[in-house]
Formats: C-alpha cells, sequence, structure tokens
C-alpha cells in the first residue's frame, strides 16, 4: 500500500497515514489537488485528507476537492496535534529569531507566538517543510512549529512541547482511494447535499435519517456562492451505506435535496458502537 | 459611536464597521479579546467581529467569546474580501522578496502566492498591519496582502488586485454592544446550544423551528471537547427574537438541549424578507 499524503516527511498527514497503515509507503506531495492526482493516475494506492480540525473547523477545500472527484472515503481516522517549537540543536529560546511553519499551525499557537516577542513569523507550505528549512541552518536563529516525528527527522532539538493555545486540538483525516474496499465493515457514511433555503427545508432532510433512529455525528450547512438562498451540508451518519435503512434514508433525500453525493462509506476509527 | 476592531487601520474589521456607520470613531485592537475588553469597559460603543468566511469557514474563536461574554449581537454586515498585493511606489513584481499578511489571507492566496517562487512568506498578525511594516521600508522588495484602502492609508502601490483563490470571498461580521438596541427591526436571531448525540436529537431540536415556519439560515454542529458525544450547534434563524413564535421556539428548544443561549437579535443587512 502506498499512501499519498500533502506535505513532507514528518508532517502530520504521514503521521495519519500511518495510524492506518504503520509500515506504509508514502508520497509526499504539493497540493491536496495532487494527492487527489495521485491516486487517481495510480501512483498511490490511497491518498490521506485533514477533513476538520477542532480548533479551526472544517477544511471547505478538501470538502469540495471530494464533490469534484469520485474517489470514495474507505477510512477515517483522529490525530491528536502537538506543536512543538523545533530549532537546530544548541539554540535556546532566546536566540530565536523566526519561527516557520504552516499558516494554519501559525494560527492554532497565535497566542504562545504573540509572547516571543520580536520574533518574525514565517508562513511556509506544511510544518515539516518548516522543520527541513531550519535543518539547513540558512538562517541563524529560527526554529519550527512541526511535530516530534519532524524533530527526529530533521535532526532538531524540542525547545518546547505543546504550545498550541487549546489543551485539546484534534484533526480528523480520511483516507481516499479509487474504489471502496469491499472488505471494510463499514460503520459510518458521509454524505454532502443540497437545499433551497425555504422553512422546514432541513427539518424535511433530516426527518429521512431520524424517522429511522439513525444518528448525525456531523451537520454544517455552507452557503453557495453565486445561488443565493441555496445551501450545501456536510452530514455524517454513524451507519454503513449498504445497511437497508440508510439506503432508504437516501433515496427519500434524493426527493427532497437538489442534489444528494455519497462520499464514502467506510470504518471510523474510534467511533462508538452505533 | 466608537466602534473597537481587531487589527490596525485599513483592515477588513476596519471597513465593515464603516459599513455600519461611515463617519464612526474606530478604535484599534490587538486582539478579538480586547475588542470584547474594549466594549466591556466602555472604550467603545460597539465591537465589530468577522463571524464566517466563505472560503475558511466559521470563526470558532469568536463564537466561543460571544458564549463566554454577556455582549449581544446588535447587527450583521457582509463584506466583499478582495486581497491586493501592495508594495512601496516604484516595486515591480520581480523585485519582491517577501510578502507579509495574516495567516487567514496568506491561505487565501495560497495558489497565487505558489507562484511567486523564491519570495518568502511572512505572517504577520493583520493585513493592514503586514501594509504598515512595508511601508516602514525596513525590508527591501517586501509586499503585503492587503486591502485597497490599506494602500491608501500607507501610501503603498498596488501590484496586483482581487489575487485571492476563489474569486468570491466573503466575510460575514457582527457587531456586539453592551446591550440590545431597542430600537432595531431585528430580522435575525443567533442562538447556540448542545446536545447529546442521540439519533434524532437535532430533528426534534429543528422541529421546534420547523412547526413554526422559521427560516434556519445557518445551522452547524462542533463537537464539544471533553464530553464526548456532545455537540454545540450554531443556529441562525431569520425572526427577530421578539416575535411570539420565536420566543415559543427557543422555550421548546430548551426542553431538547442541554442548554441553550442566545448570541443576539439583530438586522442583518441585506437580509432577504423573511
Amino acid at each position: 500500500m502506498r499512501i499519498a499524503f500533502q506535505g513532507e516527511p514528518g508532517a502530520y498527514s504521514e503521521a495519519a497515514a500511518r495510524l492506518f497503515a504503520l509500515d506504509a509507503e508514502v508520497l509526499p506531495c504539493r497540493s491536496f489537488e495532487d494527492v487527489f492526482a495521485a491516486v487517481s493516475d495510480g501512483r498511490a494506492s490511497r491518498g490521506i485528507l485533514p477533513m476538520e480540525n477542532s480548533i479551526g473547523g472544517s477544511i471547505h477545500r478538501n470538502y469540495d476537492l471530494l464533490v469534484e472527484h469520485e474517489l470514495p472515503i474507505i477510512g477515517e481516522v483522529e490525530l491528536q496535534v502537538e506543536h512543538c517549537l523545533l530549532a537546530r540543536p544548541g539554540t535556546r529560546l532566546g536566540d530565536l529569531q523566526a519561527v516557520y511553519s504552516h499558516p494554519q499551525a501559525l494560527a492554532q499557537c497565535e497566542e504562545y507566538l504573540r509572547r516571543l516577542t520580536g520574533v518574525e513569523i514565517v508562513a511556509v507550505y506544511d510544518t515539516a517543510g518548516g522543520a527541513k528549512l531550519v535543518a539547513e541552518g540558512t538562517r541563524p536563529g529560527a526554529g519550527a512549529l512541526a511535530s516530534r516525528r519532524a524533530a527526529e527527522i530533521f535532526g532538531l532539538e524540542v525547545l518546547e512541547e505543546a504550545v498550541q493555545d487549546y489543551a485539546s486540538n484534534v484533526t480528523r483525516f480520511v483516507l481516499i482511494a479509487r474504489s471502496p474496499d469491499p472488505k471494510t465493515e463499514a460503520n459510518k457514511t458521509s454524505l454532502v447535499f443540497a437545499l433551497k433555503s425555504t422553512p422546514g427545508a432541513l427539518f424535511r432532510a433530516l426527518s429521512c435519517f431520524a424517522l429511522r433512529d439513525i444518528n448525525l455525528t456531523k451537520l454544517e450547512s455552507r452557503p453557495i456562492r453565486g445561488r443565493p438562498w441555496e445551501y450545501m451540508f456536510y452530514a455524517d451518519v454513524d451507519i454503513a451505506r449498504q445497511a437497508p435503512a440508510c439506503g432508504r434514508a437516501i433515496t427519500q433525500l434524493g426527493e427532497f435535496a437538489q442534489w444528494v453525493r455519497t462520499l464514502g462509506s467506510y470504518r471510523a476509527w474510534d467511533a462508538p458502537p452505533a
């Protein structure tokens, strides 16, 4: 199995890929689009994508890409994200002149970074890429916000750990493939659907699940730009798409919605019994 | 009227404040917490907060602060956000060595910035603050991603305009105050409530609105960290809190939810007729 991920070795996406398959080969990619391309054209058998962070919320870009492409979600895992402040061995906190990281990680450590007065904050395309830059040592007094694993890979020291503003910082990742894995015992299904903004539209849509005792674990509305008063919804339900009740619920949802797309039916690790 | 906002003069929050009151006095603040503090202690009569962006989604930090504080939302406005690449007069695109902006703006222009090869991307606390740094001219070949207005304030030139990755980039801002404005003809109410994750819990909660023909314009679930399988919901309904049907809906919602908080009932500019 080869898993494509966005970023450099040591990125959180790589760590999430290892949760699925400890000894998987991995394929670093420049962008999320490249992860989809690598899976589509067979350079990788799987791709891993962050979908939601407990501080930052949903990653809309990846929902858009899942809707655009035809690659199903085949698994889900949650990763506890602990940002560490890394620097070349021997560097002290007082020596720091610049800190490199991904904009999302910088935003998650905003309060911490404010306390490092006089330090320049530099945005790079992924956290491990920042660690790599620091390891190359072209800039004296440089640090990176990245994972402990990135420190090991690039030979950096951890100056301080878990520096994010909220102690609990969890990212939900999904695994995509060219086709569903028939051996999987799915316990979760992800859907995207569109509704006109009329009173009761969402209530009718949710009746499809509620009247069949199907539990929603996520629901989020998103305005469809360019189509005022139409909304797209992300919904996760903790039932397999193959279950007869789920099939009937989605058929009925098709009556009420402008359109419905199943993004995948898969096994969520650490999910509660349905 | 004095409106507190996060950032430097020329920030998008300041532009949003001007949409509410063209000639309002404004009070720049270091953080969103400071905006709440300025309104609480009377240094400002109003505060303005970004709540949701069409690319990045909800700004959870401000929802958290609205729940923590007792300052009601008294108005809402949408601002079209157009990031421009700014530099000191005479600078050409080929001279650029670094671009300064807020992490959120950098994320919204990620594809554009990737094409500027060899340019360092530097994160600062707000877009206008980045423009100010560039204007100070300590770094040669520096540019900023900020508003056209920031260019005017700091005497910079617009090298390129509307450089965000999606043409449509809209941010929804709310105005907060110490107490509701009794003169306002409200047409919208924002609520936060918590539900246990059981089948049908959200369906029952939404019945309070649907059965009274009250339209939802936003609904988003958010896991409550530290309380597995409890969810917090953000909901906007396009009716005034004072309307008898809305009062009855919220009373009924109180029966089904762990807790309910009304964040405010206010006038949304450009809202469709209810």
